[in-house]
């Protein structure tokens, strides 16, 4: 049969993301699964023998799909066939006891889903860190703000980025939330009553409730849910993939603005070390980087989809229309922000700017950017308010007629102000507006460093965030 | 010109939620910002009088939208025109001092936003505890529990909207905390330097920062945004769309559930007092409502694409491709949700169930749901566990295509077992299993009461809630 | 490197799907469109050799990878090594003139694109085919129409199949006008000029577009785009997507519809010849595989979301953010629509009715359904309207309040009205209207031949779709 | 109450569009539709009299809503307050004979939208129209074709319109299929199997369907659908929003690329006769009207989700969960097309090109693009190929590195290849590639009037729509 590729895992997606939604790793989460159970089930005094567990948990790592394989062929039925291969490799008997098959599934599932999160998270920081040492290095570049795309009014480089690294931020909160509360389904049965585990404890509520607190502490989970179907609720899925969508956005506004950026020659996303553009055509520094970025969160958009159509579709306990769907967006959804959190850091690592032609900009918009303070200053000099108003207008205009028609290269502007009589100020007076403006960036330094605080912040809680790097990237 | 109204407004959401988005609504909101503004601009000292805020509030809510449009053929000017208009209102200047025209939209509409959260907030708690309610009413009530559409074991039908009513808990918590994180843009000029407001300021850093926080807390926000540009990230509300996406779910997949229902004269969600099917055709019950939340779900799904599509397309400080998106999704995101909650809770008020024709289901399906049991008791009572297999397994298979092919109406398997020698089990056996069968709903009753208890938990917090009355659906 | 699988491929897509998108399928489909470049090259008078045609033509399907990376190691460049694996294969040279690597991917691209479309228009016909099968079947079979979930008025159920059949051909006719229309971006250079191609034919401009047309024939395309940029235009890939989408709208619903009539046990998906349902739940016949349809239509509206996600969004002559996207979801969608119509044409193999249940179920709604006749004859037979109006009403409204409380089991309208001396009508005048009413299907049998002529139009062109056989599915 | 209005129709429609929809309109169709019954069901026999038909086609315009609301007071019936009002203006009567409810408000909508679609066609041709225009006006204006947003190979200004014109034609060619195919719902019945109609006609199955056949073609309706249930199938309003999302591609590029010019001030959407940017800041075009055309993208891509929502999800002959969802996306995305091509239209209308800018971007990649060129003619003039290649390369990066540090404002590559040695060119040689490489542009010129000549047999069949001009835009 031909082999077709998982291409998000296989060409973006980092060996972590990976392994944990590999045939293997579904494997080991599906064991680990079945330890917690049976700790539980000790702990609330069922005859589990310590040796037991001690011997599933030595040979957790041992993963042989093919001789699982062999077994299903014989039994022809998929969990018993690894509930076999799990107790031969042990040599002890137990696991799986007073589960249903759906007992196993959901909360494996979301087992991975767990993990993955929990490797977002992180990753995610290490992002926000490197976004904030750009804005630390950039903080008090000035550089020409565009609002509609044109020129606006002066920011700094450094600001910038923090703009889109607070939107990432934002996100992330969120996402913590969502992580920390992001809740097991629990042992609950075929249709979620826990008929059959409050059967193997004689009726004992407390004990039933006990059990599947402990199993769910023992996998990592916060919380249990209280009363699921056969399935947890999908529209935590939807949640799920939101968080992502929403923590992809402020990264692909970066990296669309990047691109702009590059149009400018203003910023490129950089090369590697060594790397050149091609030799014939020097000039062409792709942001593909940036691009694929963008990329990715369209594709979150699309499995954002899948999620939504699945919320709110459940027919009583559960059906699983939903199956063929997640089996294909779930693991997708986390390689694919996983893609875009490495590609993320890689450009963050990588990026330059071109500080000589930002200069270059902002010396041409500036004049424009300029000319109420010019106006205030004529009026402060003895002008009439009407009088300047209409002199500078009737400057402006030509100027931006005559660079547009390339009468003029460079803006000349306050040149013809200097020398319109009309207007009381020196060449001198407005050299030192337009001294003053190239600095006029308002709080942007402050900003600026008030995210990177709030950075440093997180980053105390993932003190490994800050060494993170990505794989290299194709 | 023909006038057509927003249907998802006139029609369906209430009058709480069009009197924050009309007209007069929003000039309301942008009146309370200036104040806000005024207020806070009077706490750090600048020249703006106690009296003049006090003509400003007395006239707050006298709105003359025609006499602002007359100012406006005159003015040709939006915002002046409005401004002009409160001032003579008052007889007080000095509204809008040290603001861009961006400092007033982005953050009215946030005012609005806010305003429909708290709304919503609140009345998903009134349609919570109005679940809470009727799962109270029914927790006892053992109903034929369904995986693929397919009778699988009892539940209870109380533990059934338990199930749904923990969906939607789950998803207001997460609403919850949006709420309460919900960030304004604050007053950041028109790149978002906050240049305007230092200058304002002589450049006291300290005070523009207060200035913000200042604002912000007259109108209610908890938290300002540090660093955006023209605009606060168009992923905020993405978050909002989706929370309120994710809202919608568990009220979506109850509705379905009781569409579902109703096929089967379970339930249905119930006439108004008074009202009959009609004459023509008194067993066509319509489930119009729960039809209704279902399309609703759809809607929001629609403005949610509409939010993810302006996430992470910001152009460097901002562009406007999202302003015509967002005039339409951001007032009808609020009107869907409203009208869903609204229709909800009319559901929930009228429901019925049929609790003789849900036992008829329950005894037609009970036998084959009891199979393990029986096997199990068959084996205590000296059968060999292979024979007794194989002759519940004919008999069973038996049944049901007699059923299928009507040779018999009711279930009679328990019958078929009772007269096999081969399964040493008298009649009275079998009843007995048929009786503890019915009851056998596991921890079903105990689920409820948690699910309850939790929603008490959140009505604490809202005790206005519980009176909540929906306006008349249409 | 772990290895994961695409799971739509793997596990639903047929081996034919898999075998035009595997990496195998696309170095030939790239051989296809170099030999197709050459032919058409040879034919307007470049210096190309029939012989190095046929060579290349004689090693076509000699595809190894191995080789191919090996290449790629050294030369460091994918196109290049594959150009070299397939000269030295061949023994000639000349592949590749005059194109650049855009005239190369986005072309063969396509033509994966146009091979799979071909291969889904194929097999929707065998669907249709299948489906006016069983609607030719059942077309005189009496079934109760549902509207709202709630019985209505008498249909059939083969003309139900033909009314979900229908909204398929409706969509397949679109879909075909889509195959046909189908057009290659052609040979158009590095920003779409042509320009190397002009310069190939010295400026001879009806050489350029002749050797466009017959490439674009060669391979089948029957147009060929005439000004695309670097790429032909995204929106082209939507209209792709939501072609699927469309295609699989009726299916979904027919699915969704058989899910139903499975929970009231009329009909079910049915087994697989020697299949039981578990021993355990012989009941428990879940509808699996219709889910999944369904489940394939979620997916499919992601993709489509993806899809939409890049139309609209190209920038300048193009740029490369679709590019991950459409790695992922050009071959997912094919996939994912494969693996629906392989379900589909499984279901319509196995699929089973019970018309005993349906026909106890048409006898359960019949007098409800019947009341207006009933009406109208009491009339004709002396009542007045107002009184008999009044009298059916009040019996209806009483035998579904009993047999909601189960005071009645069988509906027994019918006796009542007979018994009651205001309505002047005999059992045996009510027994005939009952009898009629059941075979009241009105142009239900017409319509059903109607869309099975029409099945049988379209099946003349594809004479090889009446014997399609689907894989085996998981 | 508080009124709200529709804001997409009230700010963005035009007139026409919005008299389809509005609550005249909509009365106004009913009226046609009934006429259109009546008089099909004179043709086939029925006594319905010519002049009562000429009696209800005088008063068809006269709509009063204030007295159609005063009748529903009376009978709270919606239906029959229209029907009665109807009946009185024109003092007849037999109108809704034999029709149920859906009869009537399936086919009205879908006269709707009918209306709608043709509305939009010959808009969209006005639009493409348009396109060419500005695509013959600067055919031959070379321009700095972009990939990757960077600088690739020269284009002309004509023809990069024309390829997004192309992407348009495109997708109207699928449109007016669509249009031409759409298909009425017909006069189906309660759940479509025409049981009134053929009582009607006592049985004959001919006239049945003659009645549908000239009902539909009065209406103006090509087609009708075979085998309905209570509904047409929700996939044919997800084929029109796929439709119009197809069709608003095109423009969407174009105008995001047109922002993207306007940020080089290469060109931009321009200005009314007499508007100006704001005098303090002349040079501030925003491409508000572009932004807006994008923006418009996003509803339809918001609407195409709700479509695709009820697409698939029918169950048995029909529900309304599709009721408040049509409601509200099927007008809504009628004047979202609506709006988007008025605004690209008065775009287009508007548009301002900056020749000397576009000439100084050539002039400042020209060299880089010619590399290739260089290296050819260098190695013909005796130098050879690996050495020419590192000489140019060497100059390439130089020249690059020194224009992104401000060393050199203009592109001095030729200056520095002429004063190089190793490079037996002169300055003469090497002016002279430049002036042949500002020209070459393919075939740019032939796509472009090829393009033209397309949409010139277009407009052939719509000869209205060259002189179609939008309302005025907000």
């Amino acid at each position: 049969m031909e082999e077709i590729p998982n291409v998000l895992a296989q060409r973006y997606a980092s060996g972590a993301m990976r392994e944990i939604w590999s045939p293997e790793g579904r494997i080991i989460a599906e064991r680990d699964l079945w330890i917690a159970v049976l700790k539980a089930q000790k702990d609330l005094g069922l005859p589990v023998s310590a040796d037991a567990i001690a011997s599933f948990e030595s040979v957790r790592d041992q993963v042989n799909l093919e001789s699982i394989q062999e077994r299903e062929r014989v039994t022809r039925h998929d969990v018993k066939s690894r509930i076999e291969e799990f107790c031969d490799l042990a040599g002890a008997e137990g696991v799986h006891q007073g589960m249903t098959s759906r007992d196993l599934t959901e909360n494996v599932e979301q087992l991975l889903v767990l993990r993955s999160l929990r490797l977002i998270r992180e990753k995610s920081v290490a992002a926000m860190i490197a976004l904030s040492k750009r804005a630390a290095q950039y903080r008090d570049l000035p550089i020409t703000g565009r609002t509609h795309n044109v020129a606006a009014q002066a920011t700094t480089y450094g600001r910038r980025i923090a703009m889109f690294g607070e939107e990432m931020l934002l996100a992330w909160e969120a996402f913590d939330t969502l992580v920390s509360r992001y809740p097991a389904r629990g042992l609950k049965g075929a249709v979620g009553t826990q008929l059959d585990t409050l059967n193997l404890f004689d009726g004992d509520v407390a004990k039933v409730v006990e059990l599947e607190e402990r199993f769910a502490k023992h996998l990592g989970f916060e919380q249990v849910l209280g009363a699921p179907g056969q399935v947890y609720p999908r529209s935590l899925d939807f949640a799920v993939a939101s968080a992502l969508y929403q923590l992809g956005s402020g990264p692909a506004s970066f990296a669309r603005t990047l691109r702009l950026m590059a149009g400018h020659e203003l910023a490129s996303e950089g090369f590697l070390p060594g790397q050149v553009g091609s030799s014939a055509m020097p000039h062409k520094m792709n942001s593909r980087s940036c691009e694929r970025i963008d990329g990715f969160h369209v594709i979150l958009r699309g499995q954002l989809t899948m999620a939504a159509g699945l919320a709110g579709d459940q027919w009583n306990e559960g059906d699983v229309s939903c199956s063929v769907v997640r089996r294909a967006f779930l693991p997708d959804c986390f390689f694919a922000i996983d893609g875009l959190l490495e590609t993320l850091i890689t450009v963050l690592n990588q990026m330059e700017a071109n500080p000589a032609v930002i200069e270059q900009e902002n010396r041409h918009y500036l004049p424009f950017l300029l000319t109420t303070t010019v106006l205030m200053e004529a009026v402060k000099a003895g002008t009439g308010r009407e009088t300047a108003h209409e002199v500078i207008k009737e400057h402006a205009v030509a100027t931006a007629r005559d660079i547009r028609s390339a009468k003029v290269r460079e803006n000349d502007l306050f040149v013809r102000l200097a020398n319109d009589d009309r207007i009381p100020l020196s060449s001198e007076d407005l050299d030192a507006i337009l001294d003053r403006g190239a600095k006029a960036t308002g709080m942007a330094t402050a900003q600026t460093d008030a995210f990177n605080a709030r950075v440093a912040e997180v980053e105390k809680r993932f003190p490994g965030a800050s060494s993170f790097q990505p794989d290299a990237i194709l």
